[in-house]
């Protein structure tokens, strides 16, 4: 059901830790909020808060987790509303499930591709650090894979590159889909 | 956010098990279709599918299941939708948590106000029998509390009239508050 502004469509912002998922997704969120299009912000935080408690980290829970979420885009997307995504969703196949609840057509899928080694520098939450040193286990990039997406319909580029710059190419995106009104 | 045909609104049936909280909700979202509103269906079954999944039966993963209920209720509501809750979400408290969550305005409670005895005869899952003999722990109405709303939008009894005399009147609410356009 479309909106007075646009379509609804889930934005699913997948990368490793430290990439620049939130970063670029809270700008698009400010810049869809100043469109006018309430926004449900499904990042690390609220996912958290509101949807995680009682998960683990071993596969069968991190699948559950995306699943959960690819779920909730699925019903804001359905009532014309958007949602906005930010985790690692590090399994394709565990992606392409969220897609499926979404609608294949609704899904954008936005790769954000930070080499690991960037992302390991910059260590912003001492993730890295700690997987190093093995007091975390199973983490995204050091001893667990990270599938990037084959055939995203955004792939964002971070180094050389500002998250402003990368927001406004996902709402040129949006935009170009017909998911929201031309400013 | 109004839609098309009217304003997001949770409708939250509460009751004890076996009360016909389902039974009723599921005419409620089959009319509510029938008038062209998309519904986010929270009952038992979708929620143990895609929510509850992790969370135990101890009062502190109970209130965690009814605020996560609350929380994709709440999303939904904000972006114009209706979403139908049956839970029996046994404490007034966090009942009024989720109430909060949605918004005040836009709750609509529904007390499915079966008696216990009546609810028991009919046992239809056998969970009446479970708990009695202990097999079950902290059975809502057994050996765990039914704390019955205060001032509940809708006071809906079960005995001597029909879950659809019942979902009419939840439809006569709705648009009697203007949440629902007149048919």
């Amino acid at each position: 059901m479309p909106g007075p502004n646009g379509r609804g469509v889930c934005v699913w912002f997948t990368g490793l830790s430290g990439s620049g998922k939130s970063t670029t997704a809270e700008i698009v969120i400010r810049l869809l909020e100043e469109r006018g299009r309430p926004v449900t912000v499904l990042d690390g935080d609220a996912v958290r808060e509101h949807l995680s408690k009682g998960l683990g980290f071993d596969r069968a829970d991190r699948d559950t987790n995306v699943r959960r979420i690819g779920y909730v885009a699925g019903e804001v997307v359905r009532h014309g509303g958007i949602a906005v995504v930010a985790a690692v969703s590090p399994y394709r196949s565990t992606r392409d499930e969220a897609r499926a609840m979404v609608g294949t057509d609704r899904f954008v899928e936005v790769f954000v591709d930070t080499p690991l080694e960037v992302c390991e520098a910059r260590d912003v939450k001492g993730w890295y650090a700690k997987a190093r040193a093995g007091e975390v286990k199973a983490f995204t990039g050091v001893d667990d894979p990270y599938e990037p997406p084959v055939a995203p319909e955004l792939h964002l580029l971070t180094v050389g590159t500002t998250a402003e710059a990368n927001a406004r190419l996902v709402l040129a995106e949006l935009e170009r889909r017909g998911d929201l009104a031309p400013a």
